[in-house]
């Protein structure tokens, strides 16, 4: 996973907008324009098909891909600040709520499981918040806000008459919700490497612990910075935010001090399970290694008296050379005393502990 | 011990309420009204059959056990938002406190120690605490706040006539007091691993050493945000609690810090043990490994010597061909030579300072 | 070393006086009174010996030993509230100072060295400070504040005339000072440890680290929040310390901040020489192992020679059947050969740079 | 890299100015001169061919390299405060900004990939920013700053009425924007060593990771108070920023701290690598030790018994002794008595999952 | 080197004068006084000889060497708080400015080289600033504040007409300046050990980096407060200090944050050189076991061959009795397949990658 950013060229002007990567999908435009009893929604491909913003109900156009140059329109369109543009545009940015002199913009990450339970993907989703209306801008199609449409749908008082301030909190707090089953999913893996270590050790542990203490490095790096801009946000005196609308932002707020807390924990117990493989995979290697160095260390004299009466002095110059083995009960003597060594070796090494 | 709490779905409407897990123990509902001069303890089974609060008594509702209807019910007749409703059901919240605009509600874990002091329990207790009435549930039956119903059947003053804010104080304490059994039983195993290590290190020591410090790291994520959240009570400027009470919430501040300190304390220790089992396992090691490759080293040139007068040069062909296998004290004087040589082996590693 | 404290089971009111050992010296009371002019020190045997506290003098119970009764009577006496006083009897609260409504209650550790030199004691002393009365409890009979009686016989107006503010001081700075020697002595301690592991590494020295480690642990959970006590002490608004006394609690407070560098310093100086150990201990195996293989690889390939000359192919049955065998010059010829090779391996050793 | 900085000897009297190093380019002073319709742009070879400030233009005098009397002319000419000249002249200054009395002084460390992706070059930037003139000190003659001079070119009203404050920002958010250029290529250098070390662990990877950890710790050094230091320009109540251009400045903030967030992670990083180099280098060493002691181990019986039927005990001498040299099957049973233990050991050591 | 203080006894009075260690060498006292046209310097012998202070002349009284009676009497004089003339005198006192009535007491420790680059000597400075009069007290005779003196004689206005606010900054600038050729030794030692750990890892240079690690421990201790006294001495309301002299002030709170910084950087440094020590010496081991033991692996089976061939079965007793030994190609076959298995092996290991 690569964490860096993909910048344009430094000394740029700031808010120049220039598109990074061919944009693989076609972009979508969905137009959302609500009140208590209203609900219309569409789908637009010019931005000047959006109409004004009026008092009477709340707009929310939700842009699905990027388009360098319809972005740029739109922002034109809406008044949107150039910095605020550039951020938009240009994925990688931090976790960070902005406030303009019309707008509240902010950017977080969404962190979803994708592609059978395998991926980890990331997207930067940007909200650009004005009185009455919210332009959210994600990197791709998909059925991320589908859950919020559909409350939209339901047509509950609390979502239709809470105007941007609830819809930016439904927004968010869809984001935040993501990252519980990525974290579940995350922790789940620990929990099998961790019996995996417990049983049989392998480095193949060490590399899957490394990957997943880089993952959960750049979640860090996104939650931390949520959990602050959410409570900023919980803070700001805008009067975006009604006093009821506040106390929900201040339930995502909690949510995403529960994914600080859950990821931390996570880490831990990865640094903890580094720690367990690698004294785990030691007590292996020294059981192995102390139980073959018994081993040899037991036959080594074995060998020595082997040898010993494979030498070829000449019994016949003395009667010191080597006598016993014309004794009678030469061979069996030496065996014997192969066998009383080996014994007193084995004696003593579990009298020492060793085996 | 699994730390990710169970979620419902991303994008559901906040405050939805879902039962998680089919509640295994009838519900237990018991309510208690007391004042300075009057106690009324019976075990209702209809929300509707509490009594509407006055200012004259204090009423207490204590549920045991999940019911997801029983409490959507209890909470619109107490009016409690739908926020807190949903982290009451939906166990596995952050230690926290929250002020609504008619209560307070406070969520914390309970640590207890159960089936023969064999498993650490963990169970959260939400408390919902408006001026004449306190709500607390807890996921199961349990005798937790026996002692408090013991105190108020006592009948001092000082529990009787002290309203909520003394009987939320009481209950607190009671949690934290059910925290220092358990760290003493975690501190209790922790000396004897360290006996263990000690005398004699085994793996066990530290897969175990690994579980506590798991759970060390659970009990802190709790006891963190509960010493905080206890603080924070203490220095609200709400009139819930009186200055005397205010002492009272003081002292539980204290204990609270203590089990931060301990916990701490706990976690050094259990870091600096590993520490200790590593370098006790690898002097363990060093030492087998030292004596046998001693051995070993010992016997290798012996075995040489023994070795070149198995080679079978032929005397006869030359007079320089191991003549020696042909002395009169050939065998005597090459046993000799084995001697000195591992004498002198001997000498010299005792003088290097390895044996 | 035991860090959790003793505690009356959870759920007991608070403020319950329960005496947790039985005393195992008789308690004793010395009463002191005294002003500018006048001192009177004597021994009491019953609270109500005690004079009523008058402006004109200062007085100051000191008691040595803990016996519940007693405490509680003399807390009623003095209108101590049930929970400080509950603090005084339970031994093993944390360092920190409390406004009540007519007084401070102060709690602090007293370390002290005992026994030749051996052993580092524990002590809670627990300071109840009203505007004309100090009352102090300790948990035995000792001479810890002999010197602070002394500097009263000597009369200096400074102490005489400095009212309980002072003799707080006086008192707090006679438990600050005790912590230097401790200190000094854990610092002489792991300086011997250092020398022992410069010279000869033993794994004692690791065991003395760890309870070293422990020691440090359990003096720096006193040492860090007694010096934000008495910073709050000498920060508080109360008019219990005059400036000029004021000036001399500044002291103490540095005296504090410097013990708590010295412990922080020794912490490190442990983890350092932990480090230093292993290091030293891999090295010194390295150092073995090192020379034990190099002495078995050199060897090997002679033993081989010599087995190589041992087999028994009859040199009669093929001229190409070990020939050398019949060689006039074989035997020189395989001893020269085994000496290049054990000398081509000492050269290739040391070219390596492993020898 | 060296990190300490050169400084002239202790006790200088503070603001003496000191060439520390003999120029190696002739210096270079370009200055521009520009306005909302007119720009200057020109090189100068002394300062006072500098025009006095007006309030009508911005002025910008750019100086390439260090001439101690050049600068300490410059210095007297634009009434700079000595300490500041001070720090222009001795490079190797803390990231900073000090407010003088008529000018806010700046310095600021730049990062650059020169010579073929070779070297990470670091200069000194120094800015002087008065209300009508910014003097900027590099440490040697470079295209650092052309994309503003282009951009000034370009004549948009944002730069060319933007006064010395939007000059600022544009300077400091290309000091800023070099950064990434760097960290990307650190980042890319970490990940190549992590393919090295999955794949085959060298030491030259360790060194290169040492190297990274030095060279992320000196960019670090720098990063760190920069963000702080463009905060605080940020927030600062002084004049020189309007509110347009503390948006712009608040952006580059934002790149700070994304710079920060970046070290951070590739700091965490090569600790992680290091950890993963460690566990990688001392499994493979396992595995080829266990390998080869496996073999050693099997052969060592099997040579044991080779030993023993190579004693010299007179068959004739006795019946016991080595009765099976004669046998008719003798040699085939000792070949499958060894055949056997080689499988027995072969299966015991599978059986204990070694090999 | 030793970092506890050396202290009285617990207990005595506070502001008890007590000579620690007797003067070794005779005390000095420079007595210098000036304003913008006169300058005196005379050395005196005797406290009183001093002039009493006066506005027109900034009076420093600087003394070399500790006389307990000498100070106690120049206290009276100049009427110094008891506790700072304690502090005074117990030299090992914490870096820190105090306020009393009438004067700012300040403790620095000065680091210096001495004795030809290989000693590190720390000394404590103390400062007592009076509006017309500072008096430094040093531990012994040197030629620290050399430059201070030279610089009042050249007679700039910026230091004569300075008065007892400048001449404290120019003796704390002086003593910060020495902090940094002390640093710059270090690292350059730190270069060195890199240097021998990347060429030829031995323990010595563990042992040095330990002692580099204490020293910067101790270094570190005085340069964090330092840091923090001279930032607030900066923002002191005091008028001691004119707006000119802050500006001058500032400069040296950032040479002392440059000094912190160099500090951490060295210390990082530090460890990290500890790790590389530990990966190299464990690869070079690596190293080494692996050869020699592949060098013996190979020799096992060869010397397995050998013996077998040394056994003495009987050929005559049976056709299936070691015929080998009686064929025409015996011996050269024998030795064709140790070659045989001996290559196999190597090819084997190069496979596996272990060679």
């Amino acid at each position: 996973m690569r964490i860096l950013t993909r910048r344009h060229a430094p000394g740029t002007a700031p808010g120049t907008l220039a598109a990074i990567e061919p944009p693989t999908e076609p972009i979508r435009l969905r137009y959302t324009e609500y009140g208590l009893e209203t609900l219309v929604e569409t789908e637009v491909t010019r931005p000047d098909e959006v109409p004004e913003a009026t008092p009477e109900v709340t707009q929310w156009l939700d842009v699905e891909g990027h388009d360098v140059e319809l972005i740029a329109v739109l922002g034109e369109r809406l008044k949107i600040h150039p910095l605020a543009l550039e951020d938009v545009v240009n994925v990688g940015q931090r976790t960070k709520s902005e406030d303009f002199e019309n707008a509240v913009f902010v950017v977080v990450d969404c962190f979803s499981i994708e592609r059978g339970d395998e991926i980890i993907a990331k997207e930067q989703i940007s909200l650009v918040i004005q009185p009455d209306e919210v332009l959210s801008v994600r990197e791709r199609r998909s059925d991320l806000f589908e859950p919020v449409r559909a409350r939209l749908r339901g047509g509950k008082p609390r979502i239709r008459g809470g105007g941007t301030g609830y819809l930016t909190y439904a927004l968010l707090d869809t984001v935040v919700d993501h990252l519980f089953p990525v974290l579940e999913k995350l922790g789940d893996r620990i929990e099998e490497i961790e019996d995996e270590i417990l049983v049989s050790p392998s480095p193949g542990s060490v590399n899957e612990l490394h990957a997943l203490r880089r993952d959960l490095l750049v979640i860090r790096k996104s939650v931390w910075p949520l959990r602050d801009m959410l409570n900023g946000l919980y803070r700001t005196e805008s009067d975006l935010f009604s006093d009821e609308t506040r106390l929900y932002l201040r339930d995502v707020v909690d949510h995403a001090t529960r994914a600080v807390d859950i990821v931390e924990t996570l880490r831990e117990t990865v640094s903890s399970l580094m720690d367990l493989y690698l004294s785990s995979v030691s007590n292996r290697m020294n059981e192995v290694m102390k139980v073959l160095t018994i081993i040899a260390t037991i036959f080594i004299p074995l060998s020595f008296i082997a040898g010993l009466y494979g030498m070829n002095f000449d019994p016949a110059a003395s009667p010191y050379n080597m006598p016993e083995l014309g004794w009678y009960w030469g061979y069996p003597a030496a065996l014997a005393v192969m066998a009383l060594v080996a014994v007193g070796l084995l004696v003593f090494f579990r009298r020492r502990g060793w085996l």
